[in-house]
C-alpha cells in the first residue's frame, strides 16, 4: 500500500531492509543502543590510542599547512556519494583528529584556559549523546531537567552561601525543574551556559533590562584586564562600548573605579570585575569593588570563569572574598573543573533576577501545561534545543566530592607556584609576578617581543609545546596556563629547558624551520 | 622543597599519590586516556541498558513530581564532602537519567524536533569529549579546526550550489582553517552553531550590521509561522519587534509579504522565511518570497533548521527551490540529521558576509601570529571556547554518504505520509493537512481543545507516549513529529490506537490519574 514500499524506501543507509539486521546498530538510544555503541566505542578508543602515538607530543609537528594537509589526506571526501560505513569513518576521522590534536592532557600543552577533561566526565558525556535529552521542555528531558535544577542550585549556593532558603535544607523542591511553580525563584540559582562568554552576555543582558525597565540605558564599566567577551557582548546587545578603566597593576583598583563611576554622574552602570584574568590569572579585589559600586548604585557582575572553582577549596576560597555580594557571577567548570567543553554557569543570588529571560512558545510551555504542573524550562537559556551539559558535571561532583575537587584545584595552583619559583631562579628569564591562580608569565630579561613571539611559534611548529602569550605593560610575555592537575615537577623543568633552548636559537626568519 | 609537598598536595581526588597508580585513570586524554575510559564506558553502557529496561517505554511514568523524586533518590547528594568514586557516580546518575529519559529512539516519543541520534555520531562525540579541542584558536584545535573548515564549506555548497569557486574543485585550501589567508572568504561558507536559534540570531545580526553601516536600522519581517527565536533574537539584539505577517494557510504568502514590505516604504528590511515550520513542517514558497524581497531591496534569511536536510535527497530537494538565493540560511543536523545536540549551521553564499563577526583578542589571534600563518578562528562564532560539534557530523557524513543521508530523510518523510493516511481513515479524527516534511497534525473531529491538551498530558503522565501540540487556526491539535527513521508501520498504528483510547476516556480532571 504505502509510501514505505512504493518508493523503495525500505533500504536503510547501511543497505539492509528497515527492521533488518543492520538497523539494530543504527541508533544510539533505545534498548538496543548500548549494544550498537559498544563496538563503535572500541573503534574510537583504538583510534585515540593510535593518534596519540602518531602525534608523539603535545601537538602535531609541521604547523597549520602541514597539519591541514594530513587531515585532508586522512579524511578523504567530506560528503561522498556512498558512505564508507561507521567503523571506517570513525577510524579515519577520529585517528586524524587525535593525531592532530593539541592535547591538554600532555603537560607541555599549557597555553590557554583549555583543560584536560576527567575520564569520568568524558564517560558521562556519552550518555548525553546517546539519550539526547533537550532541556527546552520537560517532555524532552524529564530526568535530565531535574539533574540540571539540582546541580544549578547547589553550585549557586556555593557562590552565594546562605541564600538557599528553606529549600536548601528540606530538599522539597528543585525549582523550575520541580514543576512546583510557587518557589521556582526562591534562593540562589544558576543557568548552564556554553561558557564564560555567554555567561558574561547574560550579566550584561540582565543589567540592560533592569536599566531599560527604569527608562535608562546601562553603561558597562570594566577594567582593561576584562575578558574580550565583555566588549563583544555589549556590541551584540546594542549597548555603548564599555567604559574601560586602566589596570596598570593587572587588577581593577577601587580608587580608579570610583573615579570612573563619579564620571557617570549617577547614570545606570554595571561594573564587571574579574576573578582570574585571562592574561595573568589575577583576581580583582572583589569586596572593595562591590563596596565602591554599591556606593554609586551600580550593579556588579563578576567574571569568575577561571577563578570560580577556588570555591571548592576551604584553603583558597578566601581569595574570592566579596564574590557573594555580586549581582551575578560567571564561572566555568571547563577550566579549573576539568570538564569537556561546555560546562559554563551563570549564577545569581536570587532566581527572581532571571525573570527577564522568561519567554513563551506555545508548543513548549503553553500556560495550561505549566498550570497543570509541567515545568517551564524555556527561560533557563537563550538557546532552545539544549544538550544536558550538566550531566557530566553532576557525575563529576558526585564522583570526586567537594574535597576531591578542592585537591585538584589546590594541586594545580601549587604547581604554578613551583613553576614560578623555577622561572625566577632561571638565569636570563624574568618572572612577571607570583601567580594568583595557575598562570605563570615570564620573558627574556628586559624583554624582546620578536623573540617571545618567535619562540612560541617555533615550539608550535615543531610540535614541542603549546605556550601562550600575553601583552602586558607594552611588552610581550610567554604565558603558561597550568590546568593539568597531574603535571609533575619534571614536566615543569622540561618546559623551562625547552623555552631556554628555543630562545637561545635567537630570532629566526618566520617559517624557515617549518 | 616545593609547594607540591609542603601543602600535602600529593594526594589526588582518588586518594593516591600524584603520579601513582590511581592517576593513570584520572584523565580522558593523553596516551593513557583510552585505557582510563574503557571500563568507565562499560559502566555507562550497562547503566543505559538498565535504565531503558526500568523505564520500559518512551518516557517514565508518573509525571514531573514523581520523576523528580526518583532522580533525587538515585542521585543522592549533589556535592558530597567525600566523593563516591567514578564507577558509583556513573552508575547512579546515568542510570537515573536513562530511566527518566524521554528517549527519541522509542517510536512513541514523537512530540518535538528531538531526534534519535545515530550510534556512529554518538561514538564520534566521545573523541570530542576526550581530546577537548577548543575551536577559538588553532593551537587548541589544529586538526579539528581543519575538519570544521572542510565540513562547513561542503555543507554550505550543498545549500548554495555553484558558489564554491575554484577552491571547490582543487581542494587547495579550506578557508579560515587553512591559514592561507588570501582566500579565506572565497565562496560559500558556514558557521557551526548551537542550533537554529543561534543561527537565526546570526542572520538578524548580520542584517543589523549591514543596515547600521548604511546608517539605518533593519526591520525584521516574518510570518506568524516563524520560530519564536526570531522574536527573541530581535529582542536580544536591541531591534524593534519583528513585523509579523499573518499566515492563515500556514505559510508566508508572497502577496502578503509584498503588502508588508510596501508598508515599510523602503526602510532596510530582513525577511525571515521558514523551510519547515515547528507546528506543521510547512515550507514557505522560498523562490517567490525571495523574488518579492529582492524587488523591495530587502535581505532574506531562511530558517531551514528543520527542512534543510531535504538537500541530501535528489528526490526531495526540489521542495526547497529558491533556498540558494537567500542571503543566509539556518539548518540543523540535530533534527533531520540524527546528530546528538548540538549540530547547527549558519550558511552564507559568500564567506565575506561573515566579516562583521571578526573580532580581535590578542591572546588568541594577534596580528603577527595571523601574518605568520596561524589561522584566525575567533570570528567563526560568537562563543569563545567551543567544542568541536563538527566532528560527529564529519564522521556521519563520511559513514553514510549523501545517499545514506538521503535514504534516512526520505524514509522518515514517507513514514509521515503513512501516518497521515492512517489518521485520515480513522473515524473520529481530523487530519490538519498532508505533511510537507515529517510532522503530522490532527485532532478529534470538530476540535476539542481541552480533550487534546488533556490526552497529551495523560499519555505523558502514564509514560505511554510523548505527543506534541500545536495551536492552529484558533484550535489546539495533536502534533506528531516523526524523526525516527526506523519507525515501523506497526508503531504508527499503535500510536493512533493509543490516542484513540485515551481520547475515548474523555476529559479527565487534571492530575486525577497521575
Amino acid at each position: 500500500m504505502s509510501a514505505f514500499t512504493v518508493d523503495g524506501l525500505h533500504e536503510t543507509a547501511y543497505g539492509a531492509e528497515v527492521g533488518g539486521e543492520a538497523d539494530a546498530g543504527l541508533l544510539a538510544g533505545g534498548g538496543g543502543g548500548p549494544a550498537a555503541l559498544r563496538p563503535l566505542l572500541g573503534t574510537v578508543l583504538a583510534a585515540l590510542e593510535r593518534g596519540a602515538v602518531e602525534r608523539g607530543g603535545p601537538l602535531p609537528a609541521g604547523g597549520p599547512r602541514e597539519v591541514s594537509w594530513r587531515v585532508r589526506e586522512a579524511a578523504g571526501a567530506v560528503l561522498p556519494e556512498v558512505g564508507s560505513g561507521a567503523e571506517a569513518a570513525l577510524d579515519a576521522l577520529v585517528g586524524a583528529v587525535a593525531a592532530g590534536a593539541a592535547d591538554p592532557a600532555e603537560p607541555l600543552c599549557a597555553a590557554h584556559l583549555h583543560c584536560p577533561p576527567l575520564a569520568v566526565a568524558a564517560a558521562a558525556d556519552v550518555a548525553a549523546s546517546a539519550l539526547n535529552p533537550s532541556l527546552d521542555s520537560w517532555d524532552q528531558a524529564p530526568a535530565a531537567s531535574t539533574v540540571e535544577a539540582l546541580v544549578c542550585r547547589e553550585l549557586a549556593r556555593l557562590v552565594f552561601p546562605g541564600t538557599g532558603g528553606a529549600e536548601a535544607d528540606t530538599g522539597s523542591s528543585c525549582g523550575p525543574g520541580a514543576g512546583a511553580g510557587t518557589d521556582a525563584y526562591a534562593g540562589a540559582d544558576a543557568l548552564v551556559t556554553t561558557g564564560g562568554t555567554e555567561a558574561n552576555q547574560l550579566g550584561l543582558l540582565l543589567a540592560r533590562q533592569a536599566a531599560g525597565a527604569a527608562g535608562g540605558e546601562v553603561r558597562v564599566v570594566c577594567g582593561a584586564n576584562a575578558h574580550h567577551s565583555v566588549h563583544r557582548s555589549a556590541w551584540l546587545l546594542g549597548l555603548a562600548p564599555p567604559l574601560v578603566v586602566p589596570t596598570p597593576r593587572g587588577v581593577l583598583e577601587p580608587a580608579a573605579l570610583r573615579v570612573a563611576l563619579d564620571g557617570l554622574e549617577g547614570a545606570p552602570a554595571l561594573v564587571v570585575a574579574t576573578a582570574g584574568t585571562t592574561d595573568t590569572g589575577d583576581l580583582d579585589p572583589l569586596a572593595e569593588l562591590v563596596g565602591v559600586a554599591r556606593g554609586h548604585g551600580a550593579r556588579v557582575h563578576v567574571d569568575a570563569a577561571y577563578g570560580g572553582p577556588l570555591l571548592f577549596s576551604e584553603r583558597l576560597r578566601g581569595r574570592l572574598a566579596g564574590l557573594r555580594w555580586a549581582d551575578s557571577v560567571s564561572f566555568d567548570l571547563h577550566k579549573l573543573g576539568w570538564q569537556p567543553v561546555a560546562a559554563g554557569f551563570f549564577a545569581v543570588p536570587d532566581g527572581a533576577a532571571l525573570r527577564p529571560l522568561e519567554h513563551c512558545a506555545d508548543y513548549l510551555n503553553a500556560d495550561d501545561d505549566t498550570e497543570a504542573g509541567l515545568p517551564d524550562l524555556l527561560g533557563r537559556s537563550l538557546r532552545t534545543t539544549r544538550r544536558p551539559d550538566v550531566l557530566k558535571v553532576a557525575v563529576t561532583l558526585r564522583a570526586l566530592g567537594r574535597s576531591g575537587m578542592a585537591r585538584l584545584v589546590e594541586r594545580t595552583c601549587a604547581a604554578a607556584v613551583e613553576l614560578a619559583d623555577l622561572v625566577a631562579c632561571t638565569e636570563g628569564f624574568e618572572l612577571y609576578a607570583r601567580p594568583s591562580l595557575t598562570t605563570v608569565v615570564f620573558r627574556p630579561v628586559g624583554g624582546d617581543d620578536a623573540l617571545v613571539a618567535g619562540v612560541r611559534r617555533r615550539l608550535l611548529e615543531r610540535g614541542q609545546a603549546v605556550l601562550g602569550r600575553a601583552s602586558l605593560g607594552g611588552g610581550l610575555w610567554w604565558k603558561v596556563t597550568l590546568l593539568n592537575p597531574l603535571v609533575a615537577p619534571s614536566d615543569l623543568a622540561a618546559l623551562v629547558k625547552l623555552v631556554e633552548e628555543a630562545a637561545a636559537e635567537g630570532t629566526v626568519v618566520e617559517g624557515a624551520d617549518a
